[in-house]
């Protein structure tokens, strides 16, 4: 939508620099009398907070979460509920640390937005990367809290799939080590090599890039809409907006062009509780509307453009010159993406859990 | 945006399925004084057009189009420019033959939309795939070709990169080659391959999938916008939008996940003409901010779902059943989506170019 | 929303000019399965249609309407209903004399739209008013009559209710006359005084304002949303867009400004039926959300600016002129705002009722 | 727009109910480099804020307004200007007194939303109208002060023209007198007259409805846009989104139904500066799109319907009863909508001058 605005009626507004005051953002068109807590929030925000493991930026920041509007306590259950009015949410930067960015408020740092920012609006702010921070990426997770909250029966999980060129072995995808180790990755013994790997990264100063699976279940069939408002083409946009991303794919995405008509085409037989389908290289999405089966999506994640090594870059002047970014960085930035794809599937999904009841009820 | 328009400020609003009288479009907002006549938007139309070969479907159709509103001679110049009112656009469809189809009335073809409206909606337009048809795609074009005036100095180009497993040599890379072929190969000698390629499933009745690459040279560094109107999240909209795209990348897309950040950030110089960068990684955008080098998206097609082999299904009543998809059908549906892929990459970009003036000025 | 686009879930887009080859909209968003024929919407049309009495413009137009798009056999019961596609509509403009307005090319008419578009686009369509003629208000008819059949058990009627300085008595009310005399009025007497009153002015070649009531009863309570969002804001954007209106009133309306408090606020008891009102200065909206009491609107519609005196004004190269416009023309454009009147306020609450299910259900 | 979300290009987004603990809003799609600093914005707060005269509710609140994003300190002048990001604004409530409003919780107060809301959401938030009250204009007023800011060379004015039934002398107008009496009147002795009518209203627990004016001086001729983007029917849209407006005119407004097109149409001469007009009947906007001439709107205030007089009414569990709202209000609340007036038209402005420049550039 808007330039900081994602979803159509369940509508999502950021706002908010990394080293600003605070960030923040309105949640607007919840459906009312949903039982809504900051802990609810906070929950999510903890899973994507930095500074958890050596694998992460060593920013640390509580991200505490304050609900400013939009709830009150249910005049018969004294639940706290939502209204139906936007729910305001506010996070205070508490590690700001401004002086760690001085040396490149005129060097455009490569692969940074720092250039584009600068051609396009004469200035940008410079402190910790400004609004291009990965920092906005928390109001994310909140916002996808709330919609979790609106999704019942929905389940919405995401995996680190890939480092480098490691990927995951599939066979071995257990959903229950995602939580048992940093990178939330579903392979124990892949999590266990990606360790070692990402420590000589992180010790070299270098980064590296990652690919993410998110999975949501219980999606009924009939979610979507024909054309340009396609569940697939939305969650594409909501996937591809995430700082880093350069390509997303729903279910064998790339992997589809390899295959031939017979091998692709999900068939279908009656189950006890309707249509099921023999496989689902669709990743849940036909035309644009959901099939009932799991819907995929799967995102790359460039390496952070933050590294050690000197690199070649010019500054606002014009003047040639190098730049190295010191500081707190992820070394594999995909690792915290993981819940921000989650929130971002929950907010497509909840958005368009909306869209279809407006249009067709129920 | 909604379920049938596409686009901020340069918006396309599509109607009309494969075997109704007619498919049309809205472009509105589209800057006044802008020639155009129809032979403009026919050129591109064309290219998109099937039948022109023997592999893309044979059905017939001149998709002949008329610019209903709009337009008016200049009263200076006496060329037709446009007004700044929408344009209406329309496409009469000729070659209907809805007997074809009547035998799928009641099945759901795996892999086709069949299933997905009816459990959306309770009904579906079953007369060759109705709204879901590649045929609204020739709006897509026809509205793109409207993009294109309104960017002078920006070339949007297309090609097919890939079909099935095999790749093109990009050393063999020859954009004078792609109109020379049947495939908008750019790589001549894979072209002659995928002549006997597609020969062979053509007449095994199969189909294989494809990916293609659309690149925008001329875009000037500052064009998108931050958050959720980057410009790559309105490119990856655009083109998972297309009927059977599965993945759309950016750059280096997922093979980004595999770089370290030395390899991936794009270094900067100094250019006769401003900053230069020593690489494309980024695919010319960064932060969702363009950077002056070319865009470069790619997107994968899947395979045809209609093919002569019998595939399990069920049907509206709930029993199991088997279908096979006769009539006209391409084996590759890949090859059309080349001209497709230009377009909406040029409505992006349009769009983007408004509202870049709008916010910035310029 | 958009210039040429009307709402935000029941979408009506619109095309066309007054001497082009065709005006044209598309309803997207409408709900599957609403019975819909060509028919249905032919009859909202024939009562907007100029020539049916000697008090609107002699044009003479079938204003036949044809669907294009978005409508379907029904499976089961052979009825044509709508499929959830978007809805194109088509109307061949027939009588066009595009020679009658060649004098009016370079100059300005004032009251007229012709100074803003040109002041705007550097050029306009001078041929019976372009874009900006009344003749766009024929498919806001149609689409109010798509909209009319997704809003059941809910009457939306207008009325004239006042001309030139003439107010009819609303004592005399009756729904019943307004369809047996050509302007719409509720009260007999007044048409019948109307009769005279109008064949004077237009005799003379002058014209004259217009108040029209539009009234929509059977709106549940609960309809509409806070702040900006409000039924009201939207009826209010909706009248005042129709051609010629200055003025949008909704309840008491200006009036309401000269009462207390204590005569305002409409008291409320219990009903048979839930909540009722003991009066209904408020229009039916409270906080922008509908209390369940019929929605009243009032808008002004100022006199036509087509007229036989000789104006002063400038023409396109800043010359100093005088027009007189010669013609076919209503002496009142009040008269056919009332079914336009009524056409948007079924297309708001078609809007609202789609935005409503969404946030809350049911 | 959206629910809470007002304009397309220059667009706000609020949140916050009267007694929660803050309100706040974001705006979007400010150009960068505007010079903006809290104080720019407290300025026009400041006249808002009520407790400053007898007349207006004694509820003391700072409004202190902070900007929590989106400015930055220029690399070259040091000001503080927009970066072009989303511009986060919060106050802070401080005066919130809930315990006022514990008699209401569970009756609905006529004339308010208190209904209207519970039959929407089957909740509301009691505590001072929550979410329906005038506090939210507080936003609407820290955006219009930015929305000034991107204005430069156009004057936004506003005043209080009627109250009750007393008209101002428009002979009389002094835009001058506006800052001297406690109603932004700009007839002196009108101002003097209302002083012992509003005391009298005042002293006796009731309250009178008024007429409010904007004027905006400098817009220039072509802001605007065809059919559904036209410039009054987003002020018309905006000044009716105003708590307590019932009615909005543009230009002659209700009285343009009463003249003759002779009358109405206003001439035009050329001028030492191009097109000039002999009068402004038409309010600046014809065909939706400015003139040049001053942009002239008027919207009815109804009469607080907080009120001392015990009045007939319903509560949450369908009983019949009575209430009476002491507390703190305004016996005018038309006198503090002046300054929303003036920051809803200068959004509406600042948003089509966006547009404008979108499609059209300059």
């Amino acid at each position: 939508m808007s330039h900081n605005t994602f979803g159509h009626l369940f509508r999502v507004t950021t706002f908010g620099e990394s080293h600003g005051p605070a960030i923040g953002c309105v949640v607007d068109g919840c459906p009312p009398q949903i039982p809504l807590t900051a802990e609810d929030i906070q929950h999510d925000l903890d899973r994507r907070r930095p500074g958890q493991s050596r694998f992460t930026t060593q920013r640390q920041e509580p991200d505490a979460v304050k609900i400013l509007s939009g709830v009150l306590a249910h005049p018969e259950t004294g639940a706290q509920v939502t209204t139906g009015t936007p729910i305001g949410l506010l996070i205070e930067n508490t590690d700001q640390r401004s002086k760690d960015y001085s040396d490149i408020k005129d060097k455009f740092r490569p692969g940074h937005a720092d250039y584009t920012y600068d051609a396009k609006y004469g200035l940008r702010d410079y402190r910790g990367g400004g609004r291009s921070s990965a920092r906005e990426t928390a109001m994310r997770v909140a916002a996808g809290a709330i919609a979790r909250k609106i999704l019942p029966g929905i389940t919405v999980r995401g995996a680190l799939v890939q480092m480098g060129p490691h990927r995951i072995d599939r066979g071995k995808w257990n959903w229950d080590e995602v939580s048992k180790n940093p990178f939330f990755c579903p392979d124990k013994d892949k999590a266990a090599f990606f360790e070692n790997y990402l420590d000589g990264i992180r010790k070299s100063g270098s980064s590296i890039g990652a690919v993410i699976e998110v999975v949501a279940e219980g999606v009924p069939a009939g979610w979507g809409a024909p054309i340009y408002g396609k569940l697939d083409a939305d969650l594409a946009a909501a996937m591809m907006s995430i700082n880093a991303v350069k390509g997303v794919e729903i279910g064998d995405g790339f992997a589809a062009a390899e295959l031939s008509g017979e091998e692709n085409a999900d068939e279908m037989r009656m189950g006890n509780q309707g249509v099921t389908f023999l496989s689902n290289h669709a990743g849940g999405i036909l035309g644009g509307i959901s099939t009932g089966q799991p819907v995929v999506v799967r995102f790359a994640v460039k390496p952070t453009s933050s590294i050690l090594s000197p690199r070649r870059t010019v500054d606002r002047k014009g003047g040639e010159t190098e730049i190295l970014t010191k500081g707190r960085h992820d070394p594999c930035v995909g690792i915290r993406a993981v819940p921000v794809g989650e929130a971002m599937m929950a907010c497509v999904l909840a958005d368009h859990f909306l869209r279809h009841r407006a249009q067709v009820g129920g």
